[in-house]
């Protein structure tokens, strides 16, 4: 029940990157599991991991790996996550580093591992391995769409996210895809992200650019706070455009890039909330006038995970209580709840910690109708701001989550 | 659908309480809806009271009242929270301890007001204060049953405890009632505990022993995470056992009397837990080997909390790999995941942060068929250990708290 349109764009290539898709059995039949990415020797590439204490053996050896040398191939498999499977899940992941290195008769260290699937089950490695000539086989520049969909678990529909811009007459390519249904399945696990520019952009800026898009995107999106063991995202900047190297936060190249850097990264975050296990309804959570972005931050999650609110929403009932409640327990410090104001897009029905005196059900109601809707919260109390996505709570996500086997 | 055996014990009355339950028509008809408690002059009364920083006026009003007078008379209403309800809220708050204070020829003071049921629609206040003569004229020791069902919203059972200890050929009783489904259903208001004793005990000592039992009960429970706008909970000794005034932590009768407490308190917290809404499994998630209790309470709640689990656990599905992923997102610092080890009951299903040799999956479903699962988390980094109590989530959840209104 994916919330909005979430139709693939046209995906345009990225020169200096390629991809190849193989099905290497790893969990079902009939379906490409296997996705490798192969990058230019130009390419510089940034990664974010999940902060998960419990994180994947392909977690820690792509940030090994990446820390030693300059990444040249991306492998990722869905169906087994690779999580909670001790030495044995390390050795596999290393295994399935060294086996494409060897094939592609370079270092193991520039292979990037990512998995995502079952947890606690171990990588069918072998398998694994004899996929590898068949995807190598099948790298080509405009697979991007064919990704999207071999990197899917439990997600109904391939997410993507493409656009070109043009600076001095040089046209530039930013193109991304990412998976994850926000929730995970009963053993499975989560989101990835993979965003390839072909503007020359210098590692250490890339690095930057990547943790401040992400902590604005893929960092402001929850279901159920239910942080993955296997979360990655990955930006690569081939420098196939050749544009002088991206060294500094200035000019129109850089302004025009991180700009569709973050509307390309916001999609493919928002792309997940909409398709959010059971998800009919896309929420937006704006709180303002806080003292600072944490409490901000504090307030939106409160309600962003509040099972209360979300369980109202998928009812469509405007239930403000709710809201004050979890604003009440968000643990920001010295609230003055009299002071709070409640939005549901532009209807005002909550002012001064009270029933908004404008407020009439109806028009509660008629927000409430609509499968998007905005929750803007003003504390009143600074000059602070900030916006977190989520969807509401509905009788599927108990059905998918708790999974009957049957 | 509660789990276990919520059946009304035998209450013993407490000398010194009187209790008279009256139908004031605050929301419902054909229901007792009004409570009052009479205590004695010499009681004792403590009380704890929602951390919600958005918290009802009856709830800052009792506070107030506590500190500024000795309690003789507790209000206890169902059907309407009186929360969001602003100055009119308050006035109302105020008006009712007022209009008792005047039937009783007390002051306002020694009244403390209780509200629980909608949040955000003004108590109708000349409805309460009309339905206090009969709940005046109704007032008797024997009434603590009565006063149980009085007090409920969503719950679907009276919650009750009772139990009498005899010191040096003298016999005590605590009896106390608990009301509260754990979550609240759309625009209600949950948890509240009244329960007294006819020991004579110190009003500072009843405080901190109050506090005390309350931490490892009432605040060892959780359904959602929602913590209400109106939680209170009450701790009255009337001393009309007539022992000499218990001032210190020390002796026979203490020793007693605290252990009593505790068990008391711990009933009626698990009862709210049992009866949680649409609970079909009752969860206890024990925490050893922590570094200090802190961390012991992060993990359990970050357990307790994840729907991943609850969705899993109402499956019978013995997800290990979902309790490994929330107890790595707890915040706990340095976490070693490779020392941790979990069990159903007493299956070990993970052992050094993977699956356990010895666990066949026949085991973990034995343990999941049961209405009630201990899970036991060893972190093996100190020798802190904590436990909540939990419940969940199930269909019947989404259902009560979606509230279709048809």
């Amino acid at each position: 029940m994916a919330v909005g349109d979430l139709s693939m764009p046209i995906m345009h290539p990225v020169k200096g990157v390629r991809i190849g898709i193989a099905e290497a059995y790893i969990r079902y039949k009939n379906r490409k599991d296997l996705v490798v990415f192969e990058l230019a020797a130009s390419a510089n590439t940034a990664a974010v991991f999940t902060t998960n204490a419990f994180c994947a053996a392909p977690v820690q050896v792509a940030k090994a790996n990446l820390a030693q040398a300059n990444s040249r191939y991306l492998i990722i498999n869905t169906g087994n996550a690779n999580a909670g499977t001790g030495t044995t899940g390390m050795t596999n992941a290393l295994r399935s580093c060294a086996a494409l290195a060897e094939l592609a008769h370079i270092q193991a260290e520039a292979v990037l591992p990512f998995s995502t699937g079952v947890i606690g089950e171990q990588l069918p490695i072998a398998k694994l391995e004899a996929g590898l000539p068949a995807a190598l086989a099948a790298l080509q520049e405009d697979n991007w769409s064919a990704a999207a969909t071999g990197i899917m678990t439990t997600d109904t529909l391939p997410k993507g996210a493409s656009e070109q811009f043009t600076v001095d007459g040089v046209t530039y390519t930013i193109t991304g895809i990412s998976k994850g249904a926000g929730m995970i399945r009963p053993n499975m696990a989560t989101m990835l992200g993979f965003v390839a520019t072909d503007v020359a952009v210098e590692r250490g800026l890339l690095q930057s650019l990547l943790a401040e898009v992400t902590e604005q995107s893929f960092n402001r999106i929850t279901i159920d706070g239910d942080t993955s063991t296997n979360d990655a995202c990955v930006l690569v900047a081939t420098g196939a455009a050749g544009n002088p190297l991206m060294t500094e936060r200035n000019g129109a190249l850089y302004e025009a890039f991180f700009a569709a850097l973050q509307r390309s990264f916001l999609r493919l975050a928002q792309l997940i909330v909409r398709d959010g296990e059971g998800a009919t309804k896309f929420m937006t959570v704006k709180v303002e006038g806080g003292a600072n972005t944490q409490e901000c931050c504090d307030v939106a999650y409160a309600v962003a995970h509040s099972p209360l609110i979300k369980t109202a929403f998928f009812a469509s009932d405007p239930n403000w209580g709710r809201i004050l409640a979890a604003i009440g327990r968000s643990g920001v410090p010295n609230l003055d709840v009299s002071k709070i104001n409640v939005y549901l897009d532009d209807v005002c029905i909550c002012e001064n910690g009270g029933a908004a005196v404008s407020y009439r059900e109806e028009l509660g109601a008629a927000v409430m109708k609509q499968p998007e809707i905005t929750i803007r919260i003003v504390l009143n109390r600074g000059e602070a701001n900030d916006t977190v996505w989520t969807c509401d709570f509905s009788y599927d996500y108990v059905k998918i989550n708790a999974d009957y086997r049957s």
